[in-house]
């Protein structure tokens, strides 16, 4: 890699001749290939904005310019470019992240993997530029799919609303999301797509009209002079136009020379203008362009040559949840499925094969699935909107006002809650079980294995009346956790084995094997615990406080933000039943977890069996000498 | 009224004819005035559609065909013609609700004020009706200042997706949200309006190309034969054809006739259709019409004749936090505001016109709101974005993952929080402090007066690496409530008046005087009490647990959902530092409010200074008699 190696910041680009830049290119791709074959990664996205990143980076002087990556997974080569090549250590703790991080560079801005955020960001810049009377530029990289969340149309309406606020909007159509962009504006870019270009059509005509001196003059003079002028009727990019944006394109995003074009013709322009580039995802890597489901977006270890998978992982709750859904589907035909631009990685690959006509991807447009999946309700369909944990945030305020209020049977199945570890921050699923215990009337089934998984997918979508919602974890699913017996409508997974048991531990999902090593090692303790799954979280189940009152202790252990959460409502719940039994709830501290795997992150915060046993042990130590001098029990470490 | 009250249901239209209908849209407007002149209520949206509700319940045939309201409160004359005209009690206790509302009619469907949601609700029930096979109509209404929310885009993509899915959407285009509507798409539906007729035109350019055979006749057929046709380049509706919507106007929306024409053309194309209607606010009624600012958007009990309202409220809590940013504005050159088309509702109007580049109107989009914000303070401003804290809901996951995240200096301040009451269960801002409290290193300040609106604004402003919440009352602030003391960052409202005090009462914000009257109330029953104002009450000062400790019996009481709100905060607090002394939670329960004044609500959920100090009385006696038989307390009934 010649040329690579010595590019230690953007500037070094500029110095480079095209030929070199093509070259730097070529060694970019068999970098990110080599590199990401070893770690995993976001591949297929980089692949294709090689020569995009190295154009902008020309063109634009960052970190002076700001230089912003929605959905930040395509960040890849801005960071080679920006001085950062070691990528042995991609997404592990103490590694690069997989996404924009301001820890690591200057050049870094925004560090959220939620898409369509960065039209706004780049309007708050530009407006933070004009007040402070900056005359930095703001560039921002969009794609295609992004472009179907609402949030990037709010912005997009206040971008075109200032014509001197300077800001250079790169959409970067590459025709996909995850997998293809749906919707009446990805026609609208396939149209502009196809176009042949204004320039060229406007020459020809003159050309014809100016033959025709009774009408063709004046006709071409009007059309030309008209307010939006021939352009549109040729090139329909009214759109944007239509809007107030400028609009450059469709330009060959893998021709450095013509994107560099572009985006001097948008810097120089003075007002926001959209470039409209078109790559092509996985490009030069061939088992990219031959993966039609999603282009190698985000791959494990895989063999550099093959495109491979190096390890296979056994069954997955993701998968659990997909073929329970196809059976689902043929028992019931009012289950109808929801996807917000993630068909396969939610699990919805096999129902839409086998019903095509009862599955909506709605784009990336989570408050959409939300809403719709309230009007399927009202029509007289069971909705099941499949959604990873961490993107429902964006529709709480249509979970609770739209599908709660109207008392809707809608499903939300979230995938990927808990701690999901090497995605760093904005992954993590951990505030679902928060946020959502606020929505009267909603039910929250928290599976502990894929039985379960199973189980209370059908229990959740025989409720008429309100909102359901099953989570449940990343990755490979475990071994089953069988109850030893039933309270009310949670299952016991442990008894205690004496009449006067000290802690009842309320097992949450997937921590179940955790809960039961816990009490083990309490039993070492001589401290005996009943564990029990309640199943559903949420409500809290009314034999809780009853059998809470026979126990000394009460811990919870969940998978999630421990403000708000499981614990707090069973809390609540001993509370209001005048149960005043010790409570200590063990989850994810408040604050935001950098990347790292899923057992390092759950070390760190203490989430570990030994840890909570110590400190349970400390409680009960405590309350057994209630008046001698104890050290204080502290929380899972912050 | 002699044709009004003989409409007992939209097929009673049917037999009218176009004089009556005129007539009857007179009556209704003359109903409108003088009943919500006694009552208060949304007078202008309704005077704004009284021939377009006409229209609409002739055409489609209603509750068979579903007629969807965007932001319920344009539903009045729909209310009229679907057997509901006692208005006499209009947002009261067993009144009419201010919305559509299930309870109320068949007719109605969509309860929920929050604006943009229509166009997903609608989308849901065509699906539904495609899948079911069912020939019923889905018509729905937006308003286009709520097409500039996200929401609507996505639905409008995926509307435009399906050409066979038969879906009219009315666009009430009053060229207002609350007030004028901004962004790109205000001036598309500008020149949309403006623009002649495309029929007119076709037809005049075919004359005229026909009399020029060389070319003329040829290139017309190019042009009307062209992808999109001529229309676009005449009558540049482009951006909704473009997303694949056909588009039918601009039609006057006060001409019964013309509106039942285009509805009719759009009700049989079986695909996906906007109306384009021109309508005008506060029609018919000159004080509205004179009424730049909302044309009386929402009012008070006003005079019929003048518009005038009949009680002149004392100085709010807007206007107290309206006039202190003016003040700020002053001081600082960094400070800046954001509103979601609310600019006077919030309070934001002096500190517009003091400072008119300093203010951002984003139009009905509370998402870009958020993350605009996180880029106007990496900008280096400091932006405060004034709010409904029940809006606010609607960008949960920007201020997590764009401003928390980032660690942005951005202070939101919540205005209508806790208990609204007559706008009923969609405008309660009863879930801020719940949801927020999951976001790390957010801080949260619930002001109890004027005085300390004004200082916890100063001190959120101050804070540069994390959002800053101020979270207050709808109406009249009560008078001062002066602090004796202070304990860490707490202010004590009452000592008391015991080494050992049995009851700390821990005050949240405006229930200051309540909380006062607690006390005194527990006084007389020979329980001490601390009453405490935490101020911040995110996170919850250091100080807590240790004067926990010292009482015997911790009570908390907010205008917020019991559920994870201040009260849970505080019990985790104490178990956090191993305090374990019964705590009780006060405040709303977790279910929907009916609407009905403020203190009606609070009476019905328990949440007076009577109740609670029953209930704590009740509490007490059974610590005092630890082991006697003491009947369970209740938590605020449910």
């Amino acid at each position: 890699m010649p040329l690579l190696t010595r590019i230690r910041g953007p500037r070094d680009l500029d110095r480079l001749s095209l030929e070199q830049l093509d070259q730097l290119a070529e060694e970019i791709r068999t970098f990110l290939v080599e590199a990401v074959s070893k770690t995993g990664g976001h591949l297929g996205p980089n692949l294709g904005v090689v020569e995009l990143t190295i154009a902008m980076h020309r063109v634009f002087d960052s970190p002076k310019d700001k230089v912003l990556w929605d959905t930040g997974h395509q960040s890849y080569v801005h960071k080679l470019l920006t001085g950062r090549q070691d990528f042995s250590k991609l997404k592990m703790k103490g590694g690069l992240s997989g996404y924009p991080s301001q820890a690591e560079s200057e050049h870094d801005v925004i560090e959220n993997s939620h898409a369509s955020t960065v039209l706004g960001w780049a309007d708050g810049l530009a407006k933070a530029n004009q007040i402070r009377k900056r005359g930095d530029h703001v560039v921002a990289v969009i794609g295609d799919g992004a472009l179907t969340g609402g949030m990037a149309w709010e912005a997009l309406n206040n971008i075109a609303d200032a014509k001197d606020r300077p800001l250079v909007i790169v959409v970067n159509d590459n025709e996909r999301s995850y997998a293809p962009t749906i919707g009446g504006l990805a026609n609208h870019l396939a149209t502009l797509r196809t176009t042949e270009g204004y320039e060229r059509f406007l020459a020809r005509t003159k050309e014809v009209l100016e033959r025709t001196p009774v009408v063709g003059k004046p006709l071409f003079d009007t059309l030309h002079g008209a307010k939006k002028g021939l352009k549109d009727f040729i090139a329909p990019q009214g759109m944007f136009e239509d809007l107030g944006l400028k609009y450059v394109g469709p330009i060959d995003g893998h021709d450095i020379e013509a994107l560099e074009s572009a985006l001097v013709r948008a810097k120089r322009f003075g007002g926001p203008v959209i470039v409209h580039c078109l790559t092509e995802k996985g490009r030069g890597y061939q088992p990219a362009l031959q993966d039609e489901a999603d282009r190698f977006h985000a791959v494990g270890k895989i063999h550099p040559d093959t495109g491979l998978p190096i390890a296979s992982s056994g069954a997955d709750w993701t998968s659990v949840f997909g073929e329970e859904m196809v059976r689902l589907g043929m028992e019931r035909k009012d289950v109808v499925a929801i996807t917000a631009a993630m068909l396969q990685p939610v699990g919805l690959e096999k129902f839409a094969k086998a019903f095509p006509e009862r599955v909506f991807d709605v784009g990336i447009a989570e408050q959409h699935g939300a809403v719709s999946a309230a009007g399927l309700a009202t029509g007289g369909l069971h909705p099941v909107f499949a959604v990873y944990a961490t993107f429902l945030n964006r529709a709480f305020d249509q979970v609770l006002m739209d599908v709660a209020l109207h008392k809707c049977g809608v499903t939300f199945v979230l995938d990927r809650a808990g701690i999901t570890g090497t995605d760093g921050a904005s992954h993590n699923g951990m505030w679902d079980m928060s946020i959502l215990q606020v929505v009267p009337g909603l039910r929250l089934a928290a599976p502990r294995d894929a039985d379960q998984v199973r189980a209370q997918l059908r229990e959740a979508v025989e409720v008429k009346d309100a909102p359901t919602v099953v989570r449940f974890s990343k990755g490979a699913v475990g071994p089953a956790v069988p109850a030893v017996g039933r309270i009310g409508g949670m299952d016991v997974l442990r008894e205690p084995g004496t009449d006067a048991p000290d802690v009842l531990l309320v097992s949450v999902g997937a921590l179940a094997p955790m809960c039961l090593e816990i009490a083990g090692l309490l039993d070492q303790q001589g401290i005996s615990t009943t564990v029990v799954d309640p199943r559903w979280v949420k409500p809290v189940d009314e034999a809780m406080a009853p059998l809470a009152e026979q126990h000394r202790v009460v811990v919870t252990v969940e998978d999630n933000s421990r403000v708000g959460g499981v614990g707090s409502a069973v809390a609540q719940a001993l509370r209001d039943a005048g149960v005043d039994v010790p409570l200590r709830d063990f989850g994810i501290p408040p604050r935001f977890l950098d990347h790292a795997t899923r057992a390092e992150v759950m070390a760190e915060i203490g989430l570990t069996a030994p840890d909570i046993a110590r400190q349970v042990t400390g409680l009960v130590s405590k309350l057994d000498g209630r008046f001698e001098q104890v050290e204080s029990v502290e929380p899972a470490r912050d």
